[in-house]
């Protein structure tokens, strides 16, 4: 078993102790942003991945205004904004990435309260931040992030949940990871070894896990893949959709954007390109060409277990591809972006 | 000639005639975004990438927060967000882009002042803002967007400067935009006709710029292209970058930023990819296999211009593989996203 594979195998056991550590903070979180209106992420990456995850789920539950933070304004053109009325959550596995910490740094000294997400404690991030979140995922050995990235999703759940006034259940996550480890992937990881492009597709707050998705086979398969939301597929690249094209699409299993998730799997079929479909319902994986299932969990935590099919459909593409996931050519562990 | 190419020779004029609409209409917007400290730009396809350069250049010049709205917040999960703090900026070409008329009304109906940017005047999206920039590129006719992007980005670079206190000289965009209509683009179009795969990348206030490039490549060209940001390069895809990949280098005649695009240049070639640059300054171009010259203009105002060679070189590459750039395959010129 290749480490990749067993890491992707820990994370029910990691999801559980994060939201066991983390859930009981809820209070402080909410108390941290009391009166700031705006949430601001920080991240790179993976972590960039799960920050687009925190932005819908935030606007969506808990009603703030989040966007995504562009690093080199703080890092390069050193803006002066007014941060009073914000809270940074700087989300980074390793907490040494230098990019995100001067970020970090940048909005303190701009008026933000800083929550960092990292997965070690005592890190650059975690001491330096108001709040840290720890993810409790243990030591990440394969270079592809797994359970880094689950556990970090799980503490953006904790914090947007702490801001939406605490509806979320999250009692049935671990097991609903767990139920998806051991799916058939052979026919996928097939249908993806043999063709000439892929794009990832996902809506809303599932979008985050379709780019997750497509930044694993590209950086465990070596192959370029495209994610791109489901609007911006339609509204222009949907041209270059054709028989020598496979279309992943990430759908959640209930909610506003499933039922376009559905549509989008016919269409796409009609132009004859091919389409592998994790999660959705009955109706969506009767579009696909071949479906792998995700979790029974409402939309807001289904990112939580939903990645773990495309994960382990990953792990078999790059076998299957003669590559080893567990070290992919040109990626070190901790990322730093050139100063 | 193609309806493409010459409305590519019409912006010099277009830019004209827009500045000289709207440079007038600065204090009006100041007074509107009044006490506003956030900007949230609404946008889709070419509309998004020129909202990205707002994005930028309004947390860099003019010291307000700004984010990229996710437009199914609005229209598919209906959040309820406090937008009194916020002026929204809606950006649609034709003005009836469903997706973003929905999402205006949305924002004003949650506090925000509304400004529009179309190129028609008495559009749904101008009727309905607080105010409407109307840019004066004529009608377009080819379906590709040139002209009308590149009055998007003139209005929004109107804007910032509103909000910022009118630092910005716009007098030389469009002498600048002229002296790169007639470029030679023969080499680079010759590299991107024989290429595998091709990603574009640019970095902060040009980062939209090498969007719009990569989207125009695969609209016109009918070619998965990706368009990403060099840091995203830096952090995980660069792995893919090897002889079978050109990359397009765009990047700004000057700024904090260009020295990294530089040594990305030579980077990218080390690994025995090769690089076609837009842009830049000798050094950077230096560095590249071909490299198309860009405008001397201040970093701020570079991308009402900077387009201009990779508009050109698309034009070419698209007529050089046999393809009718007026008319690409699949696309129509008023975008819908579902509903």
């Amino acid at each position: 078993m290749t480490v990749m594979r067993h890491e992707i195998g820990e994370q029910p056991e990691a999801l559980a102790r994060t939201l066991d550590t983390l859930l009981p903070l809820r209070d402080q979180i909410a108390r941290l942003a009391e009166g700031r209106r705006h949430v601001l992420f920080v991240a790179r990456g993976s972590s960039d991945n799960a920050a687009i995850y925190g932005r819908y789920l935030c606007e969506v539950l808990a009603g703030r205004q989040a966007a995504l933070a562009a690093p080199s304004v703080a890092t390069h053109y050193r803006a002066d904004l007014d941060l009073s009325d914000t809270v940074a959550v700087c989300v980074s596995q390793s907490g040494e990435t230098a990019e995100i910490a001067e970020t970090q740094a940048w909005a303190a000294a701009h008026g933000a309260r800083t929550v960092a997400v990292t997965n070690v404690d005592g890190s650059t991030l975690a001491d330096a931040a108001d709040l840290a979140l720890i993810t409790q995922a243990g030591a990440e050995k394969a270079v592809p992030a797994t359970k880094t990235y689950t556990t970090q999703l799980a503490a953006i759940a904790v914090l947007v949940d702490a801001l939406g006034g605490k509806q979320l259940d999250f009692a049935r996550v671990p097991d609903e990871a767990a139920r998806l480890l051991d799916i058939d992937v052979d026919a996928a990881a097939e249908q993806l070894a043999g063709t000439q492009h892929t794009l990832v597709t996902g809506r809303g707050i599932t979008y985050g896990t379709a780019l997750e998705v497509a930044l694993k086979v590209e950086e465990t398969c070596l192959r370029p893949v495209r994610g791109l939301s489901y609007a911006d597929l339609k509204h222009g690249p949907i041209a270059v959709v054709d028989a020598d094209l496979t279309a992943v699409l990430v759908a959640a299993p209930n909610g506003p954007t499933l039922s376009g998730m559905t549509e989008l799997a016919t269409t796409v079929r009609g132009k004859h390109a091919a389409v592998v479909g994790i999660g959705g319902d009955a109706a969506f994986a009767g579009q696909c060409d071949v479906a792998l299932p995700g979790p029974d969990l409402p939309e807001a935590l289904a990112p939580l277990a939903l990645v773990v099919p495309g994960q382990v459909m990953v792990e078999a593409l790059a076998r299957r591809l003669g590559l080893d996931p567990d070290q992919p050519r040109g990626l070190s562990k901790v990322t730093q972006t050139d100063h």
